[in-house]
This record gives structure tokens, C-alpha cells and sequence, in this order.
């Protein structure tokens, strides 16, 4: 086999409670790559959509990642890479993760599949370092593995696939720049331990509760009492949303990532459309654009295209 | 039924990066105690043991929790307390939450099991209260529960029951005393958020890698960037003792409550006595006297004397 097409998903990372290591997948939307072997040991990258990346490979995240992968498998050969994003950049639910895993994932199904998922992931880690400007792996865990992960630690990398029972999710992505380093930037440094027990306490009753499938436990956990109520200024409308949300019959949810999208769970699919069009009515009193994806938590992470 | 022995078990609170929420119900020891109704609404101690505890109802643990009950049921009689401590005061292993929740318990049995056992919880708070000072249940929620529970928030009371394979614990009673009031003021009022976020990350982890029995990973979630560092002053030998535990193949552990006494969790009751003598061995160096407990983690809670 000398080429694959694969889909490569979007992903919540920063879920709620878990800030900086629970994410899950999405089922859609997914950026749609075409990976083959090329004779010369050279990485080319063809974009066919309209967002403008890079295409020189050490400038462009999947370019660093798949650099980063023939250099660890020693290959002697490269990869052009065909891609058509649908995944934004700067929305906030993986772009830049999607970019990175879905072509060490191709190459590894191309070359034999030498590296486990924590190797593909430990590799993905070059592009996103390129993109976040730190080595994380809150997206790249979930959008390689699929379903939940939590990532214990980076170093070592050390993920944990987290059980959970059918949820769907609802994202409104309104058309607002958040820069990462403004949203870095206003995290505290330290903060109350009195607020990071609740943290964790509601952390380790979500992890239980979407092992045992309690879904009225995961709506109680779903609380932040740390980044949520600094990150959230800089999301127009947000608690308005949030409480149109639950309204409607979230579970709960917050913020994406670092911003600006919101995503919210719920526990059926028609819920969760009922959420997206109660987000829709908000965000159109505040005269800014937006998008909304509902999805189910997708079991998969990057899979062969069909 | 107007008579009832009941054993109510020694927990382990705080446990490692689950500080003030995941607690632990050992097999042994257990406090032993009957409780009888009387006519007369008052409630009656009588201490069988040398701890000289007050046995005037409203400075007696159990005398509070029971008042709280007799109150809360509206009962028109009393109840006469005939209690035989095995858990010493002070030891960090429970010993007041195993009174408050005994009575309580037994009283419940007595008197038609009209209370939940969340409902018992809130009521043996009232004793707990008396002994620590504060609202707090991460002692009597496995004490009452049995197993492994995570007090997810006090306000309103929520308890999660957490899945967990077969463990042992190890715990050794250092004959020194802290003063709880000491060990609290050693807790920083402020944390880093990388070391809270490290907390959570573990936390998450060890819930998820208790429910699914992965020895592994709950050996490397077993480690506290906070509390630890800061109170493990207070135990003579604590990283020398911990050092050797591991060895003897432990999966770690830590400062159980807010000590003196340390636990350490095994897989098998071969490996916790193991373990034992590890600790022994430490602390006869130390000349400071020291009484060791190995058991199962318990999965039921106060029960019936047989």
C-alpha cells in the first residue's frame, strides 16, 4: 500500500473539570487527508482548502509531525500529504491536532504499523509543539484514540482511555479570534486549594460517573471552579448560552480548549440539537456569526476514509 | 429488635492526590459497640475501654451523632451506648467517624432503617464535627459505604461509590501524636496550578484505574504534588519508610488522614504483610514505638457483630 486516505477528528480538550487533560472525539467535523509515499526522503504538503497554511514542511504542523515520524522510523523515503481541512483553524477543537495525527497515523498504516498510540501520539507532539508553542497532548490523546482520554502526564507521556456510556455533543463555534497566548495568559498562577479540592473532587466523580454511565453525576460534576470563570470573558454571551444550554437539556459542558468555541453534552442526539438551536437563538441576538456541529462522542479516533 | 452490636471499621482518608474527598473502609480494626433503645429521650455512653473518652453525650462523639438522630427521626425514646474502642484516638485511621457512624448505623437498624445511608452520613457530620472542628465526611462516607467513596462536594452532600479490584492495605500507627490543628495549618492557602492540575490529572486516573482493577497505573497515580510534601515533616522517617514499602512491593501510598499513621496499598495479603515488615524494620530504628494493621480493603461498611 503506497497511499491512504484518512479522516482525522475534531477533539475537545480542557473538558470542564479536566482542564489540561480530559478530551474526547468528535464524529464530525473530521479534516479528510490523502498520505503517500514518495521515493525522495522530502516531506510536500498540498492544501486544498481556502485557509491559507503553510505548505513549506517545517512551518506547517503536519509537516513537522510527519518529519518527526520518518526520522524516528528511519525510513529512507518520504510523503506528500493531500489535505482538505473542514476542521478551522483557531476554533478551538483540535485543528491543529487533527493536522498532526491524522498524517502519523496514514504514515504508520503505510510503513507497518511500527508504533503504538502513545508513540504516534509522543510524535504528533512536534506538530502541535509547532502550532501551541508547548508540548501538550490534551487534543492529539482523544483525537488518536477516540472516545475519552485523560492524559496523566506528558512526561512520560502516560494517557488513560476513559469508559463512557452513548453522549453527544453540541458546539457552537462563534466567529471570534481568541489568541492563545491572551487566553494563557489569564490563568492564575496559583490558585485557592480550597478550589482545586472542588476540582479535583469533581474530576475523579466525572471520571466514576462516565465509567458507570450515571449521567445525573455528570451533570453535577461538570463544574469548574478555576478556568471557567476567568476564560469565559472572553466569550460574548457565554453564561447566557451556557443556561440556554442546560435549559434545553444539557448535561453541562464550557468552554472548548482554550476558547472560542463551547460545547455542551448531552445524552441523545435529538437533546443535543435542541442544545445547538438554543445556542443559535442566543448567539443571534449578539450579531456574531457562528457554527454549530452536533455529534456523537465518537469510539474511533483517526480512521481509514471509506 | 431493641438491642443491636454492631462493628464499625477504621477508614483511610486523604487519600494521596485525592486530598479531602477519596477515603477507603479497612476490614479491620473496627470499633465494637451495642446499642439498646431506652425509655427515657437521652442518650447514655458507657466506655469499655482505657481511652478515658467523655462519656457525657454531648462531649462523646458518639453521643452527638446519636442526639443528631434521635432529632432528625423525632423518636420519643433514647438509646444506651455500650462501646469498646479498637481504634485509637488520634491514630489518623478514623476513630471518631468509626463512632459517630456505629451508632448512627445501629440506631438506624433499631428503629425501621428510615434513613439513607447519604442521610446517615449527614448525621454522624454532627459527631465528626465535635472531634475535628469541621464539616467534614471523608472518613464516615467509607466508614458508612464501605469501599473506596469519593465525597464529590459537603454542600449538598454528594457521596460517589467507587469500583475497585481486591486491594490490602498496610497501615502503620507511629506512637506519636499530631495535633490536627497543626497539620492544618500547614496547608498552603494557595497552590500552583501546574502541581493542582498534576493533582487532578492523578486523581482521574487512579478513579478510572480502580474501577477498571489496572494495578499499573494506580501504583503511578499514587502521588501528591501538594499535601504531602508539606506534612510528611511531621512523621519521623516518612520518605525512608515510604522507600521501603515500595520496594517490598507496595503500590503506594501515603499520610492516611492527617497521620501520624501511614497506609500503603498492596495487591495480595501476602505482599501488604510484606510490607509490614518493611515499615517495622524502618521505624525499630527510630526507637518510636509503632503498631502495624494489615487487611483487605473492606467492601461493606458498619455491619452487624456476628
Amino acid at each position: 500500500m503506497d497511499e491512504i486516505s484518512v479522516l482525522s477528528p475534531a477533539t475537545v480538550a480542557n473538558v470542564v473539570c479536566g482542564f489540561d487533560c480530559l478530551g474526547f472525539a468528535l464524529g464530525e467535523p473530521c479534516d479528510e487527508m490523502t498520505v503517500r509515499k514518495i521515493a525522495e526522503r522530502e516531506i510536500r504538503i498540498i492544501n486544498h482548502d481556502d485557509f491559507g497554511l503553510p505548505t513549506e514542511p517545517d512551518r506547517n504542523v503536519a509537516g513537522v509531525a510527519l518529519s518527526a515520524f520518518v526520522d524516528a522510523a528511519g525510513l529512507d523515503h518520504g510523503f506528500e500529504v493531500e489535505s482538505t481541512k473542514k476542521i478551522m483553524p483557531g476554533s478551538g477543537i483540535g485543528s491543529s491536532a487533527a493536522s498532526a495525527c491524522g498524517v502519523v497515523v496514514a504514515a504508520n498504516m503505510l510503513t507497518g504499523d511500527r508504533f503504538t498510540n502513545v508513540e504516534l501520539v509522543e510524535l504528533a507532539m512536534a506538530g502541535e509543539a509547532l502550532a501551541s508553542g508547548s508540548r501538550h497532548a490534551d487534543n492529539l490523546a482523544p483525537c488518536i484514540f477516540g472516545g475519552f482520554t485523560l492524559v496523566r502526564s506528558t512526561e512520560p507521556l502516560d494517557i488513560v482511555e476513559i469508559d463512557f456510556p452513548p453522549l453527544y455533543a453540541t458546539i457552537i463555534h462563534p466567529q471570534i479570534e481568541i489568541k492563545t497566548s491572551d487566553a494563557r495568559a489569564m490563568l492564575p498562577k496559583e490558585v485557592p486549594l480550597r478550589n482545586a479540592i472542588r476540582n479535583w473532587s469533581n474530576l475523579g466523580a466525572l471520571v466514576a460517573a462516565l465509567s458507570t454511565g450515571d449521567f445525573a453525576l455528570i451533570a453535577r460534576s461538570l463544574e469548574d471552579a478555576i478556568v471557567e470563570p476567568v476564560r469565559k470573558s472572553l466569550i460574548p454571551g457565554f453564561d447566557e448560552v451556557k443556561a440556554a444550554c442546560l435549559d434545553a437539556g444539557a448535561l453541562g459542558g464550557g468552554i472548548s480548549g482554550s476558547g472560542p468555541s463551547v460545547f455542551m453534552l448531552s445524552r441523545t442526539n435529538e437533546v443535543a440539537k435542541r442544545v445547538g438551536e438554543a445556542m443559535s437563538r442566543v448567539f443571534e441576538q449578539t450579531k456574531i456569526g457562528h457554527k454549530i456541529h452536533v455529534s456523537p462522542i465518537q469510539r474511533s479516533g483517526v480512521r481509514p476514509a471509506v
